[in-house]
């Protein structure tokens, strides 16, 4: 019995949070470590799911880099990278497109519908949802299809969420000739939760945060300004994967959204942990 | 770190049910102990709060015995029962009106708006809602306005649920003629659960559930079938305060009404503990 | 014959207002001489239901305070009024709740069940519609439970009238914190009219209107412009009950509404008078 | 102030058949003396805007024949009648409906405007309300474009009274092959009020309502049951224009219309008299 | 087969215009040589119905003066013209109105349901449609009931089109006296198209468009600025019956509209030349 | 002009057919040699965006059997068969979800984006739309993840076309058990077009339709009816691919699709060819 009381006790904890976060929006980044085993996945699924039914329009952008490369070298392509951007020519982007909305996509889709939740997967280009056009190459380098976003049109995903489905997204987005572009996925993400005037855009990620040394764990940053994570992109003091996560937050907050948290995908049920308890868990950055 | 595991787990564990009971409709009696210390009101309060919050049509029906006679008494008028029923003459019905609407829904609403939730007192007679008929007298006593449900008009309910309102209702019928009757809330409990086609009708009261010896709580009976349920009434085996609280169930249950709850009010959040996790408390009802 | 002729003329002469209120909002101020006698209830109720249903939103705001001290006599509780403010501790809350809430609220229901109506009886508790806060006692006295409004949320009122429901509103506030507070309820009236955008607040009252000698019935003012209204109060020359209606009617025009009227609550059927018929009766105060 | 007790004591009286007929739909068969006075006109048009004002959805549908032969003589055209109907050439037709849709329903439409209401004209033939064919000559003579009534469409009826607007009917028939017919307009009243499921069909003619002898007004038959009413048509006792308004009256209640009523048009006012007062007028018939 | 795919071509041809009218509305002008021969009546109704099934709001607008002062010459009437307007007392009137309400309204939502369309034919006065005033007489001469446009109401028409219909308008005004007033059909089809917000507004006539010497068809405009045809009008270049068609252009662009077209009504389906091909056929006139 | 009149022709010729279909669900079959060429592709899309354009709800059903075969291949796995059916283990699912639902569809995607068209790709697995279990093998072999369709659920396709898009989908079915499963196209075409009631199922092959015998064209069956259809299935008469695409219309036709239509999917614009001209193509199988 008391353990009941104590269980019952957990969910009478959450619910100013669950009062507070009914009816918005939050976008989450899906991606790294969270998208690897069969465990986690399943606990992503959860905590979708369960902001589902808590009345959180809930939306999923998800990338998948490593596993394009690992479909390229099979196919006997090897991947080149330029400056972090990958050379995308027709048969790389055809790649990335079976990958990522014919495989990732449709994976979370399903452990989605085993939590119990109900979920569409859709790529950038069904109801031209990301508009896009080709990258202006830095220096002399043609990207192939690598795209900027014009324009991210919510209609799609509003008319999903309105017949109650949570729309998981892959970052293809359509040019205006008809072209498909290979999107970076934590950039779009930010368009997506500012375009949605999101509650919150969730980041995973593979650390615990954002780190003052990333080579120290211990530094993480708990909360951070706007400006000051400008600050850290402009003084080149973010590196790797890490910078284009942060990027997509300021985005994300610079067009509205209230506040943007990175998390670390690798701990079970982080977005939950984040949402629905006394304690924040990662980094949060605040508009 | 886990401390918070633990509690998002408890969300993962609730996220079954919270899924299930979604959309459906429960109908809850409030009474006895629960409505006695602040504290019980604020537990029962929250429990309410937290139905609503994901998604559960939630409809209180209360009574308030105790607290009527108190007032009579008060009023130097001595409460008069016949066969467990409040003899109700005009001044009588008078002051069960101003304790039942004016006093205990209101303090009910007050509460449940503290706790976070949105909530509408309304008695039988608002919107028609209880229509009501004097009941025939045992015999040669007149029991005044003690009345028969004759029909619960579930429009209101329904209206004030769809902006979003959670009915607290006290049992005040109403005759064609315009005549106001006092109700027994645990009979009313039922026609309103059966009116509203809802999922589970949950009685609180100051014992552990059902009991085969009712001076030993460790006798429990954990579930019922409705016809064993009926069996026990027409045997003569239920006495006191349990009668009415079982008829109303059977009401319920022969009206359609999937389950029927009879829960130990004593026992802070045992609304939750029945719904949100792998345990039962209490006795349960099937139809 | 010649009779049915007169009848249907009658109507025929209304048609013109029918027209020119339907689809409006108007709030009646019930109280006083109106709220005592059985006849004239009915006559008041007649009014409401025919209001409603020629097309027109109607609300009720009542008060209550000779009925709320008799009960406090009745319990032994010595009413204490400080500059015309009953001050009001826990006990006299809850007393004053019972009487408007419990008792002339749901009379009033019943009257208009009677006539054919459809109502529904609320506090400003009820989807919190009346918050308030402490009154700022005016030097050392602490006034207790009495408050000011700081906000009218219209919406539950709303969502009755658009099932169809007319509101009747027990004046009694309630806090951020949870606490009820009185709430003079010919401010309230005043408040909830231009919350709700009314066409005309209707202030039924036990005098023929605003009287230039309140000794004098035959010295009746007519109409009167909102400047002339506050220079009156301003003024001091305006005493007694007559005052905080005015001061209603003043708030209400302030806010928006159109006119305000005073009428003499104790003429049968004062309301369609003023509102069907080519004669105005009473003091009509313009905006 | 006797006489404004008395004006409001009327929309007392009237207040119950208000709450009565709120809501139901009425159709009027306009015609014969009402249809030729300016001020009849008017009378019927305050009528009619007083049931569109307290929530009657109006229908209105008139004939004209006097007028369409008029207009024949004066263009040199005799008119021809075969027991009882015009023999309708393609001249005759174009006449017909110059008449009814551009003359007698534009006048009634200016009035019901004038009289504050809201209408608008239609014939059958607009929304294909009234599908016809040819109807079946008796014996040899070719009655031309005279039509019977196969099927009447609600739908635009249905749809201008969602928008707030009282049709005007004229009765022109469409047939499959998109030919004219001109449709008797007692027949087409009963059919139309059946299609709509009206509570009311209330035909306006110029005696006080059906005779017992005709030349005898004292002979009024008050109420009749639908059953009499055939009888009466079968043992032809009905002559005249009354016949096809029994039979119009017949037609309606067989087709699920509660009752029809016969008035006396040339009475001011009769159909208020009918509606709003204790006291009917004419003659009632009931299914 | 080759057939085949021609006609399939055609369609796909038609395809991009199809897509860019889709949702808009177009108001359409009859009148002259297309209102008189069954055939070019059906063509019209063809076109019209065509629009209606892609998706445009299609709404007609027409006149009928040739046919007005063949029926008053019929009845005896003389017509009288002053400075191009017709001299209105009340018999014409009365003619004019059964004319265009009666007869060629009628008459050509015959046409429309034949090509298997839904049509209603309203007046000016249905709904208030065109509110108008008496025509400030030029001079000392008095026209009677020619009306100038106060505002055209377009609430009827919408409802109409929401439902499905095509309004197909009578351009006979309503004054605030109730008073009929008889309106020049260009200018109210150019009032019409800009209260309606139109993409286009297309005029029929009896010449193959704006010719800059009337009697050489092959000095046709093609294309013309608002300004140009403003300054057209200014210099008096423009006589006869296309003056007012102008007029009713400019009035549509100075209104909102984007483009005014002026098609040669003797050509068969022109409507559908200009819309859905990529060859613009007659004048086209750009705000 | 000669030339714009036969184009206003030949969209006159179609108008009956554009009435006829309004409002229709078509469910179109999309593969063959029609999927391979981007001309054929581009026809295929112009067609489907005339569908949606002249309001027909349009939903097409995809395969992609050689394209799974081809990069099974080149990922060094051998394409294995069983009577007709892929043997599909869980690399082959993987596969086949990658080809159709990131690479078919998508493709598809775009070129109806280019046509002016607005699409979304959903595959059996999104919305839960194609609910299936695992096929039981004939004999000893398990044919892996190869499924029989339980249920289509048309909710998602219903909610996308409300919304204004066409659901491009592929034949991913999912179990119970969140399995996915390789699902015949042509037989999941009949199944869908079954569920949503469609008018008609188009299904695009390689032949000019149903041959009598399959070396000789000229042989082509115009019309059959559902029971010849079963009869020369069950016959053996019909082999090869043609085999599962009759067994679809079969399948349609008995859920009460009204036709089924066997189209050469290599003559361009075929889908209007049929649907928009007096002359049919290909074979018509009707119920």
């Amino acid at each position: 019995m008391k353990d009941l009381r104590a269980k019952a006790d957990m969910l009478v904890e959450a619910l100013p949070y669950i009062r507070q976060w009914a009816g918005t929006t939050m976008v989450v980044k899906y991606g790294g470590a969270a998208m690897v085993s069969p465990e986690h996945k399943r606990h992503v699924a959860q905590d979708l799911v369960l902001l589902q039914h808590v009345g959180i329009k809930t939306v999923v952008v998800h990338g998948g880099g490593p596993r394009i490369s690992e479909l390229m070298q099979r196919l006997g392509k090897e991947p080149v990278f330029v400056e972090g951007q990958r050379v995308t020519d027709a048969e790389t982007m055809e790649i990335a497109q079976m990958v990522l909305v014919g495989s990732i996509s449709q994976d979370l889709v399903g452990h989605i519908y085993q939590a119990g939740g109900r979920a569409v997967s859709i790529s950038g280009k069904d109801g031209q949802t990301i508009r896009a056009k080709k990258k202006r190459g830095a220096g002399e380098v043609d990207l192939g299809q690598v795209g900027d976003i014009t324009e991210v049109n919510p209609e799609l995903i509003l008319s999903l969420a309105d017949a109650g489905y949570m729309a998981v997204i892959s970052t293809i987005g359509i040019g205006e000739d008809g072209m498909s572009y290979n999107i970076n996925a934590d950039t779009a993400a930010g368009a997506v939760a500012a375009a949605l005037g999101a509650e919150k855009l969730i980041v995973l990620s593979d650390v615990p945060g954002l780190l003052r040394d990333p080579s120290d764990e211990a530094s993480l940053i708990s909360e951070l300004k706007l400006d000051e994570a400008k600050a850290l992109i402009k003084g080149g003091h973010i590196e790797g994967g890490m910078k284009p996560k942060l990027q997509g937050c300021v985005k994300a907050l610079e067009g509205g959204v209230k506040r943007a948290h990175l998390l670390d995908g690798r701990l079970a049920h982080c977005i939950l942990m984040e949402l629905f308890t006394d304690r924040g868990v990662g980094t949060m950055i605040e508009g």
